[in-house]
């Protein structure tokens, strides 16, 4: 019933071409993962696809992959990015994680006037978002940015994407309503800190003719929660949520 | 720019009916929220609205709370149920929490082939959904009900509502598309064990005329993350996210 495990590797992958891993993921796979000597696993390197591949133990310390097969091509997630303000640590690194299950490319933590975390750690992060992927199937590894000011990533905001904004305070149409409208297939999903945003932030945005304000229910949700909701809808309604590129041509258009 | 803190209470609210607080609801508002007599605060008790209220120091150990003003007329969550495979207890707390933020009337614990933890409390759960339905500004609260087996909670399930249920292992259309054309606004949804339904559940599931297969995107969710986009894409297509009942009628139809 299970699949061979499946490990992230930073290194070309091509057919019979061993890789060496370090002590460090040699460690992982052998004591971590219990692998033996022959073991089947899965690889994927974010570039050259997923390829089934066979565990050799070079020395005492150190074992090395041989990758047998291609069995999936790559296959990039939408062009989509997360901008949020970091919240404590055990939940940014759930926000992030569950960033990278969704389905996004770039991740950008943002610092607002709200904010009541200190700054973040990317690299930190970045181990967080490779284990997500490892275990989400996906075939490449999203970006983490370190965080800037809102005011910047504002600034430096591609003004043809859509940046959608949620906005617990003010008018605005639900974000289905919104998407269903939407014809750009790239964007940014704006997720503030638990406190909102400031009266200056949001008449900032309000502001951008790129900032699309929009609702999420009745309810106020925690901000982790809006991060999932608001992936979740934007994949469903313009990402590729729609055609599922592993189901078989026949059962969707 | 905070509002007053808000609490569930368990009696009639109605203008001027002081209600005295057992000492342990006594206590969290005196200690932990630290109200002194004559603070401010908002209440609601499922049925009769939120109400503007104030704190009246009863006795030593006892306080009141005397409704002011009803402030919030009486709103149910669209007629929802969540079943779910449970999980660990933080993450089936998780679920529960977030199936309160998210909206859902019912939640329905359900075991499984593959399910791996042992009976939920249900009477320890409802804590966790007035805990949620208090943060999350929500007029009702959810109930949980006791757990069941997925056999005796797909029989006795009214077979005139759909029950939309996540399958990542067969063919399905994905979820948007599928409750585009829903008529029902009335469901349920059936999210599975991290290890998925067994052969003879996936055989039953499908065999059901009113269960619907659904997908959530070419990647693989984590259960709770499963939750969270499913009940997000039926609030935002059949559920009360389409017409937001706070919103002035104004910015929408």
């Amino acid at each position: 019933m299970s699949s061979p495990p499946r490990i992230y590797i930073d290194a070309p992958l091509d057919e019979g071409q061993a890789v060496s891993l370090d002590e460090k993921q040699s460690k992982y796979l052998t004591r971590v993962m219990r692998l033996e000597d022959g073991a089947d696993l899965r690889v994927f390197n974010g570039r050259n696809g997923e390829w089934r591949a066979r565990l050799v133990q070079e020395s005492a310390k150190k074992v090395q992959v041989e990758p047998v097969a291609c069995t999936r091509e790559q296959y990039a997630a939408p062009d989509l990015t997360l901008l949020f303000a970091p919240l404590k640590k055990a939940r940014t690194d759930f926000v992030v994680e569950k960033a990278c299950e969704l389905g996004v490319r770039r991740i950008q933590p943002v610092m607002t006037e709200f904010t009541q975390s200190s700054r973040v750690r990317s690299d930190r992060l970045q181990a967080v978002v490779i284990e997500a992927a490892e275990q989400t199937e996906r075939m490449d590894i999203p970006t983490v940015e370190d965080d800037v000011s809102l005011w910047k990533a504002l600034d430096h905001w591609n003004p043809t994407l859509p940046l959608y904004y949620c906005d617990e305070a003010g008018e605005a149409l639900p974000m289905a309503e919104v998407l269903s409208h939407a014809k750009e297939t790239a964007a940014g999903l704006l997720i503030g800190p638990e406190g909102g945003f400031s009266a200056a932030e949001r008449e900032r945005l309000r502001s951008l003719s790129f900032v699309r304000p929009v609702t999420l229910g009745p309810r106020i949700l925690r901000a982790e929660t809006a991060v999932v909701s608001a992936l979740t809808l934007w994949q469903s309604l313009v990402g590729d949520w729609r055609n599922d590129p592993y189901l078989p041509k026949t059962s969707n258009g």
